[in-house]
């Protein structure tokens, strides 16, 4: 462990009954719990240390179950099936008892193959030049971001004027610390919700669901160092009290690291 | 039940310890073992069946970790945790004892609030000017489907001159049946892997993990009837051995009823 606030956040210490324990983070702090995006991490680092490991993260899928509260919780990850080169994981996160947070994850052996990113980088000024943009906010996790918006910022004025939902962003770590799999995982919850930007009306939402796909392998995330990423994120539907979004993190020199997609409720 | 063949399909049997009992559907087999989309909606049946169930399906992940063997399976469905009107499902299905797949699902009561379509559907001709474009097919499941290709069809031609992996086709089951979650769950996996159309190569391939994202509830899904829905996939990177793709369903009427990714393996 390093002394990098992340690091700190997402230690978890092996039990004697398997399980890792845990405690969320006051660096990380949301509104209201932790940031999803650091929980998100806990859970994909109890994969990451787990013993039986086969392999590394190419899918997850994390379920906010409930708030977590301030405090200790247990991560369970259990390897439901372990192929030759393959193996597929269900995680909980409990506390008092009670699953706060649900998820499964694919982790695999890869082999280098005929490859492609099909989505491109979108042109975007370089990070040095693109100025810090969020104004001032009270949630602390973003204080861990060194975030610089190219468009579809967090709206200054909430006025209902938006008129779409596409965010594109420079961001990485604040100070910055090298990629791997953790750290792209919370940086895949990065992205403020689709509705305030499409509607620039402040609105009670929460993350219900998130799923990463990690394109990239180890040596891939290495090679990124500590480097920007460009992420960008854009709705498809808002319908009911749910909506979804599709997002892409690219590092900068344009490989498609991750594609992430999340289901958030909103009221109203 | 109906007559139909996805329902006899889909049909699972209350077992006195919770579980729920299912076969493999020699209707919708694949080539090697089921359609990934019919045991998908096996998995979500039985969570639309089971008898603590909490609102409607909103999200649904599946996992495909192990070829299903042509046979009984056992499905389990756990509620990890039931809130006020949202509840996250665990679900299992095993065969011999093993995991063949996991999942998780999340239901919930949904309340009528602002709501938007961002991705409107492409122009396309209508789905009755629109040929029958595929070719005859080995595979079972596909005469399950009435689908008509527009454009990124199945290559007739295998010289790896694919330049691209958009697909959309307008599809419903055959003989039609109204559609459901059930169905839309199995329809959300009805394209053929993005790397045939994008390299015009065969290559082995296989589902590791699907999402979907019900942006319709019932009542606009029972709307929608038995018309036909234009569905639309195409890969944002193709890896070392793994590629993804997104995808959306619309009703004849244009309302985006889902939004779906997965993550495929592929070989060479």
């Amino acid at each position: 462990m390093t002394s990098h606030a992340f690091d700190q956040a997402i230690a978890l210490k092996l039990q004697s009954d398997g399980s890792f324990a845990g405690h969320t983070s006051a660096a990380y702090a949301n509104m209201v719990g932790p940031f999803g995006g650091i929980s998100a991490a806990q859970m994909m680092n109890a994969v990451l240390l787990h013993p039986d490991r086969l392999g590394e993260p190419v899918s997850l899928t994390i379920n906010f179950a409930a708030a977590l509260a301030h405090g200790p919780f247990t991560v369970q990850a259990r390897a439901a099936r372990t192929n030759r080169s393959t193996q597929h994981w269900i995680i909980e996160v409990l506390q008092s008892g009670e699953a706060v947070l649900t998820g499964t994850a694919f982790t695999a052996l890869r082999r280098e193959t005929w490859s492609l990113d099909e989505e491109a980088m979108p042109q975007c000024p370089p990070p040095q030049e693109t100025p810090h943009g969020q104004g001032p906010m009270p949630m602390e996790w973003v204080k861990r971001y060194d975030m610089r918006p190219i468009a579809g910022a967090m709206p200054t004025v909430w006025d209902g004027s938006g008129d779409a939902s596409l965010t594109q962003l420079w961001v990485r770590d604040n100070p910055p610390r090298p990629l791997d799999f953790a750290s792209l995982t919370a940086l895949s919850d990065v992205f403020f919700p689709r509705v305030f930007v499409r509607r620039a009306t402040l609105v009670p939402v929460g993350t219900v669901t998130m799923t990463v796909y990690f394109h990239a392998d180890s040596a891939q995330l290495q090679a990124s160092g500590s480097s920007y990423l460009l992420a960008q994120a854009r709705a498809q539907a808002f319908r009911n009290g749910y909506f979804d979004h599709t997002a892409q993190l690219w590092n900068e020199a344009g490989v498609l690291l991750a594609t992430t997609q999340q289901l958030v409720y909103y009221k109203n």
